[in-house]
């Protein structure tokens, strides 16, 4: 019934071809100017042993039939030590405005540990996407550091029923497996893809974006790098560069309101313990504020840290020997996630491509060179 | 390949049976001294409205096959207004220990209600079942009271992993389905049903659990109204009524350490808002407390509450009016959940008969006759 | 010792003065463009009953001498329902980053009421502030509507020790009694008085700014009044309008960190409850992105609100009528309360004047033709 | 005008006194049976390094003069690392019931950091203790470890106004830094002594108590002790040891309400972070339930917590080594954690003499004899 769009799951499996997430402009490569100094790939794979991966679910087409399609969705994995590691991190959470979902939250935030992979799918495949998780770490045969067997994964949602058969739940565990297995370093695919697939963002054509900052080196040279599966916002709110972009091309809104949301992971390499992760997470908001949000009602503005420093910190029996950052080293950090986050959004919404899915809704991509043109007009035009 | 026990599915399908309800004993029929007025029932359905419905599931025994069984587990549904109604309620949740999961609380949290029924089934269940609760709604097509399609359902759980194959992952949709469809007012089963099927509690087995209090007039006559999902504690801490009947009954402990859970769903008809709803949650902590709990590390002791006063109170658009009781109204209510909690955890094991199920542990069940002798060696037995 | 400064507890004396107020310019005045549409005063006080009194303490000059001087300080006073009123509202508050005080929080999280005023000092002067509210209150013979005597009072602060003899604790209950009892609604003095009095911000002299929106009729006429006490920022993160104007104004900055901390203040008109109002609070961090903060470790960035509708909600004893917004109504608040906050920053800066303290400290103030040469450089300038 | 009582004020000069100590009787002396291991002084001291220091303020009698008296009331001082450290320590804090104040909460929560000792007093002296704090701190010349200078100490409160003038505010500055310099190790006074001196607890006479549990050495050999400012509860519920005490006992009730609080102080020497901290605090809720609480909505139920381990963690600038223990080590933690403030609340009621104070209000003593009557009648007299 449901099969893989050739252009979609194939995409998912070329997802670390260089030469494929090369070919696309990213929002610097248009003269957008950003703040601070991007790691590598300026992606969340910059702080080393992250791997993402993703599964990308496109098929069919014309009008909704709940159950056939069209599939406009997937999901999306990152691992913070790889996916080969059983180790967890400390971790912490944060939410915006809560009009969403996140599970594995309670745990992480009392615990302190992020035991597994976080997982970002479509509001309604939340479940599926779960207990794959937990079927996925059972079929490998290993607890996590805590003696636990990852019980309480995280995974994360945005919705995408404008673009998607949402109620037709086209994930399905061996897609939850392939995002798993899949994961890599390296630049990471952006827009149309994995979880963020059929999402929408400013009333553009949205999906995931990511960056990195790389602190200088008396600042610790820490990396951190920030995700983001992006479906939030209002046209006439969009700020890039702190240019009113939105207002300058108000042509084909999606929606005209805040109906969506959108999840931001940033993980960093710093030695954080959770408390000072809790406040990175929070930072993430000021990102989002420069971007022009306002975070509506029905927006699920949920953020997930994590630190990959202080490995086996989670190991039980004995004592552990942690390194912790000073509460007074952490201002670079902030103000790194704050820019990875205002920069990860746009960078999103410039790799996304125009889709039309169920009953022929379209969201039309940013256009990049009116993109160019308002910056321009604004004299903020980086090159 | 897995089917129903013949004693356990029908069991379920029998279960609003007042005859089968009364045949089995309760706390208070031996003779344990609980304070406080209990309504009708003494059940959670006391609070007008609320209906409960279990999918029990047992089948098979002896040495585990992971996907073949032995199979001990459930689910158990809660629906604040009954299952035919689509308005939501004011709500509330808290952590006392945070190893679980209660899945849509970060929008009960921000929004204050809860859209939807509240669900409780094994950890590695957790998934299934919150998708199935979506699956469910759409079915039936209608939204939320908000607009929604209840995309953020409530899904708890505890751990039955001593007794039941986990991770063959034996709760699927129908018997969601199954729990959600057959609830009902009225008597309420305790102990080896439903989400409790499994569960152990002081090491003694546990399960489903419940109670209320009837307040006096010149407090409002308000209910209250508890449910439990009971697989915590370790048998020495546990007391009954004050009485340290743990230790008077040491044999047979299933474990030797708190490594499980409880879930506790707190009702009632007075009119609360989600404010004086959180604290009314937190509360039932010290009804645990009077039971001798120190809720260790890996228990996940999760709580979560909710008003069928103020209906229609999430309707969209237009200004709504609502009642609130003063703050200072809520002495008896606070009291009245920490009794129903202190009961309701008694209630359970009571209820609980001796299951024996993967690679034939046993949890065995609160013996009546040796907990009638403890209370009466310490001057506490009622009747 | 410590005497008043001629020109400074006058100007509170004086601070009703329409005169005085619409004599300096705001920053919409110098062709800041902001988007929404303010109330009549462009201030907190836009909703009724609202009164804001300030006293401003400023003397001496030269070297510190503590406990002699100079002093550069003050406290401000907000009634939510005037000075008059016993009767509180329902509030709620939120921390972006907590290197600060807010007193009286515990409470007003947990009853979900703001039962008296809200005071805003400096650091060291917190106890002082708080303890005088009691005995102002005591003074004037009445419990407040929940029969409690306002003993839980809410003091915020942000530190002034760049400019002011911070450990000479200058503020003394009777500034504290004049702050109360001067408040008024109208005009809010802005700048360099009350709480403001030895603040900086970005960098530049900071202080005391406010603004307010009114919603369009379709979505209830409501009016959110923001006001800050504003001490935050690194000169090169500010942004005004979307414009680094921060980076094209790097003179004379006054630290080269973000050491501050920011109180800021929402109020309305529409009828929320605590929940919803602890959204709104939170949704202030996101004005604070907008102005390029990001909010670094030494930042006490502490908001609270409040809502002056559902009046005699927090009486005792009998069950209470209240009016809710629908949560789908929340939105034009919420841009509201972005936009407000982004402008009371701005307010705050542009009425601030260049301040000499101890040990010759300087602030200088915003160079209001400066910042009009920027905006017209990016081609922002509204007039 | 107002002078310190002969018996009063010199006897927290005395206080440090073993003879007098010893010379009173506590709850195991009185036969009630505890579980557990005490330290050496069963007392909050018995964590090194912890120091607690008393000013205990009693004059006058009769009708009650606002301003004048009858006077009974004080302050105490906990020192985590004792008077002469300016070395901070990780903590955290929770609130049960939050109808109270304690100040410094917010940076204690974000920062994981408690900087400067704990202070407990009367409600309408938060603010004086506050303020006295940094100016002892200031005149003692040296910043806390994170280079700043104690600037929001944590003070916490009940409320003594049935005994007390409370409006007369007769804690003064003078007061504090007794409390603060008189800090001592060893044996604790308790009952009506420092900030508990006219505090009311289950309706009989409270105050300060304390308990301590020392850990076996499979565990880790760590030691939980724990301080109770304690003026809850109703006396119905009262629970000693299980046993329904308060129904026993019903004589000479204060109130006939639960219109009282809690201030519950948890240290120990395991290294825990600030995480782990925050769990600590909230297991005092269990012992609470022990001992009958139902936490009423008049209460200020605030818990603070911090460990000793890990010194100069706070210090600014290079990388902090810390030790951690494993989440799945606190088990024995959190039990200790409970028990010991199961007892500390039994201990300051045991301890406590019958007072009388403003206009002849008097609140009895729990009388010993009639206690361990009670607790024959039920079996439960250990000795």
């Amino acid at each position: 019934m449901m099969r893989f769009h050739p252009l979609a799951f194939p995409t998912a499996l070329l997802c670390g071809s260089l030469a494929f997430a090369q070919a696309k402009p990213r929002a610097r490569d248009l003269g957008v100017p950003f703040d601070g100094t991007p790691g590598a790939n300026n992606a969340i794979t910059d702080v080393r042993g992250v791997e993402v991966g993703h599964t990308t679910l496109i098929s069919g087409s014309g009008k909704l039939k709940v159950g056939e399609g069209p599939v406009r969705t997937g999901v999306t994995a990152i691992h913070p030590r790889g996916k080969n590691s059983n180790d967890s991190v400390f971790g912490a959470w944060f939410t915006l405005n809560g009009n969403g979902e996140m599970t594995g939250t309670t745990w992480l935030e009392d615990s302190g540990f992020l035991n597994g992979p976080i997982m970002i799918t479509n509001t309604h495949s939340v479940g599926v996407v779960r207990d794959a998780v937990i079927a996925w770490k059972v079929k490998r045969g290993e607890p996590d550091t805590e003696g636990y067997w990852w019980s309480l994964p995280v995974v994360a949602e945005t919705w995408d029923g404008y673009l998607n058969d949402i109620n037709g739940f086209h994930v399905k565990p061996e897609h939850v497996f392939h995002a798993l297995d899949s994961a890599h370093g390296g630049p990471v695919e952006e827009g149309n893809v994995g979880g963020g697939t059929g999402m929408i963002c400013n009333e553009f054509k949205g999906g995931i974006g990511t960056a990195s900052r790389v602190l200088d080196s008396k600042a610790g040279g820490y990396t951190v790098g920030v995700l983001v599966q992006c479906n939030y916002g209002r046209r006439d709110q969009l700020r890039i560069a702190g240019v009113p972009v939105g207002k300058e091309i108000p042509e084909h809104p999606a929606y005209g309101e805040d109906v969506g949301s959108i999840i931001i992971v940033v993980a960093t390499d710093a030695p954080l313990i959770p408390t000072q992760l809790k406040r990175l997470a929070r930072k993430a908001s000021l990102g989002l504020g420069r971007d022009g949000s306002y975070s509506g009602d029905g927006s699920g503005d949920i953020f997930v840290s994590f630190s990959t420093a202080n490995p086996r910190a989670a190991d039980p029996k004995s004592l552990r020997d942690l390194k912790m950052l000073p509460n007074d080293g952490l201002d670079p950090l902030f103000l790194a996630t704050v820019q990875a986050t205002e920069e990860a959004v746009i960078n999103a919404m410039v790799a996304a491509e125009t889709m039309t899915g169920i009953d022929d809704h379209t969201a039309i991509a940013l256009p990049h060179d009116r993109l160019r043109a308002v910056l321009k007009k604004y004299n903020r035009l980086a090159k």
